[in-house]
């Protein structure tokens, strides 16, 4: 089957990195759809940069030509803006190519436009990437809460200003301070207003409540309060009484019509929400049936971003390509594709461990045990001995650095074989759930 | 457009409630689905439940009756086990009937039969509700993350031993006695082995695998081990270490093979996932571009996991009706459904506030404040005074009760005008985002 073909709008950031996951990502793609998607033509400011980023494209100087291309089947819009975005998009629409967009103001401002072309020339306009960067929350919203009256919906969507707070919050620091140190990091732009007064949430929490309650894009009746004027004093006093201050967008459905606001909010420690730190973004979602669900992963960034752009590209492609009862196959992978691999028996894995021991309170003990576990390579993050039980037995907790399991299973034998230890010793496994941003 | 027509094998718990919400929610589904969703027969060992529960459905003794009848379109297999479901669906594919299931036990052991049959009958088998209840992590991992290479999933997907795990922590409480308290809420079966020693959690975790790493499912691959040797003492412990306990599914993809494994694991407190309790699931993935994501919400019950088999029938019937262009509406509801509800502004809203007030260190300026709250029928929930700051300036901090935004600002007003307060009063809004489990 012949490949899919993709014009990209724009290389900066999130167009740079879509071209890099379908490049670097080329052959788990295909693996997943059963057909390759070829990007055939950009459009960027820098002819230099296009040729570097996508060699093998076409490069357009005019987005104008671009949309009208013959080998262009899907149309990724990446500049930003409601300018020339606006326009191309459109036009892209009038020609009958489907649209992959990242463009939050754009759909906020001009979705219903947007929407109301699509459905008149049969095209589809996706935009995961609008919203919570890398989080499939859009594909929630629309399709996995689709049995559901949605009753509200309430989200951390502007890294930078979570980043922010949460930094004002772990440091006391204030809020002028914190945004010089984003800027540095490259969390902030030099003029930060659209993510610190809100209008970056607005423009989210806005398509979300039209996908939520099945009304038509209004982000005029958005309601905007940044977190520039906080004081890190309240941050800390409600800190005291049991809460977090976070930038949400909220939307609710009430009996009297439709909430759609931002702004900092207290919320209570214990929510999973209030620990949602730095610049990671998460939504939760309250429907009738299902009850809450919450979201998380990062909401900005290349590559998270460019990981919706191109999961919409791959809806698309899934659709326009025939034989719709296969549109995403059983085990996501085509079947001819789904291949097994060697499963690692149990001994093989690699992971930390929790070991207890019950030992006779004597001296040498310890040492013994820490010779036994040296001995198997296996290295001890922590070890405390825990009051004596009964005047004559000793408990030992030891957490140990990531080893492999055999290892620490012929550890926990020659311990148990000691005469001073009391067998079995517990062992449970452990895993430090790291991840990109801690 | 006329009906999708639906036969339900099983009207037990979660039967019952795939009925009750496309009852009750049947007029907000078809303004989604731009048709309706029919229940033309069920299937039950009672036929005066399937009389009671779905009385304009044709009532079915045989479960291979039903897979055959013409007026079925979509078989939602809901019997549980591997036994009858297994037939029948392994019939209704053959008569070409699309298939949605909530039965992990079934493709985690014959996942890989079903779906080559279903692929040569070209017939979907949609199975949301088999993992994680109404979590949307299936079309996570099979459209979502679709860019990515998935590395390793992590996760709490047994609400029963979530809810055994959080009370063993809270109270320090044996096992067994939480064990008890468990059956008496309803949320452990009189034979808790399957859900308390892991075999659940396996079945989930081994469809999760497949979907991530492109193999066949593989479940006597999978490592099992539950929580009923867990001593409260090792948790306690963990505890002061900075770790929580959990019962995890675990898959991770290494150069030397898949790893497949449950059991119960230590993870720092800080995670998102160690502050998942009671009957709560959450899903961990981590891939290559998007980096960590995660998705929370309820893993059983009878709505939560019908809100999954109900996403399921849409996704079935938004394929098999015409258009695939416009398979998922672009506002998630019809073009046509699209409504304008009355914005609320911010004075009608409702919320609980935070203040804080500066006011001269002299007495009857706490009681002159409580007045003005009391008199815009605004009630306290906590009001603290802290340290003078500089010998004759207070500060106080006020928690309110909910109430409609214009009341707090009449209220701050007259605070404001006081001539003991120094105005501005800082107010910042509060929510409580309670949800069904609090």
């Amino acid at each position: 089957m012949k490949p899919v073909n993709i014009g990209i709008l724009g290389l900066g950031t999130v167009g740079s990195g879509t071209a890099r996951v379908l490049q670097d990502n080329a052959a788990e793609i295909s693996r997943r759809l059963g057909r390759e998607v070829n990007i055939s033509a950009v459009c960027d400011s820098s002819e230099e940069k296009a040729r570097t980023v996508c060699p093998a494209a076409a490069f357009v100087k005019d987005p104008f030509e671009l949309v009208q291309r013959t080998d262009v089947d899907v149309v990724v819009e990446l500049f930003g803006g409601t300018g020339a975005a606006k326009d191309a998009v459109l036009k892209a629409i009038e020609n009958g190519k489907h649209i992959v967009t990242a463009n939050k103001k754009l759909l906020a401002e001009y979705g219903n436009e947007i929407f109301s072309l699509a459905e008149q020339k049969n095209v589809m306009v996706q935009f995961e990437a609008a919203v919570a960067g890398g989080i499939p929350i859009i594909k929630a919203l629309r399709e996995g809460l689709a049995a559901n009256h949605i009753q509200s919906i309430a989200g951390i969507i502007n890294g930078t200003s979570n980043f922010i707070l949460t930094e004002m919050r772990e440091k006391g620091s204030a809020f002028a301070e914190v945004l010089k140190k984003a800027q540095e990091l490259g969390y902030a732009e030099a003029d930060p207003t659209f993510d610190i007064e809100g209008h970056d949430a607005g423009h989210k929490i806005t398509i979300m409540s039209a996908l939520a309650f099945g009304t038509p894009v209004n982000f005029n009746a958005c309601y905007l309060e940044g977190i520039s004027k906080l004081d890190s004093r309240d941050i800390k006093y409600a800190e005291e009484l049991g809460y977090r201050v976070k930038l949400l967008g909220i939307t609710r459905k009430t009996d009297k019509g439709v909430e759609l606001r931002v702004h900092p909010t207290l919320i209570p420690e214990c929510r999973l929400l209030a620990n949602v730190n730095g610049v990671m973004n998460a939504v939760r979602v309250d429907a009738d049936m299902v009850g809450e669900t919450l979201y998380y992963g990062a909401g900005a960034g290349a590559l998270p971003t460019a990981s919706a752009v191109v999961a919409d590209i791959i809806d698309i492609c899934r659709l326009i390509t025939a034989d719709p009862g296969n549109r995403v196959p059983h085990l996501a992978f085509q079947p001819s594709q789904v291949k097994a691999q060697p499963m690692l028996p149990m001994d093989e894995i690699t992971s930390s461990y929790y070991l207890r021991v019950q030992a006779k309170d004597q001296p040498g003990v310890l040492g013994q045990i820490a010779n036994l576990l040296a001995k198997e390579n296996v290295s001890i993050e922590a070890l405390i001995q825990k009051g004596v039980l009964d005047g004559s037995l000793a408990e030992i907790v030891i957490l140990t650095h990531s080893t492999v399991e055999k290892n620490i299973k012929t550890a926990i034998a020659a311990i148990e074989a000691l005469d001073v230890v009391y067998a079995p010793v517990v062992m449970i496994r452990m895993e430090s759930l790291h991840g990109r941003n801690g």
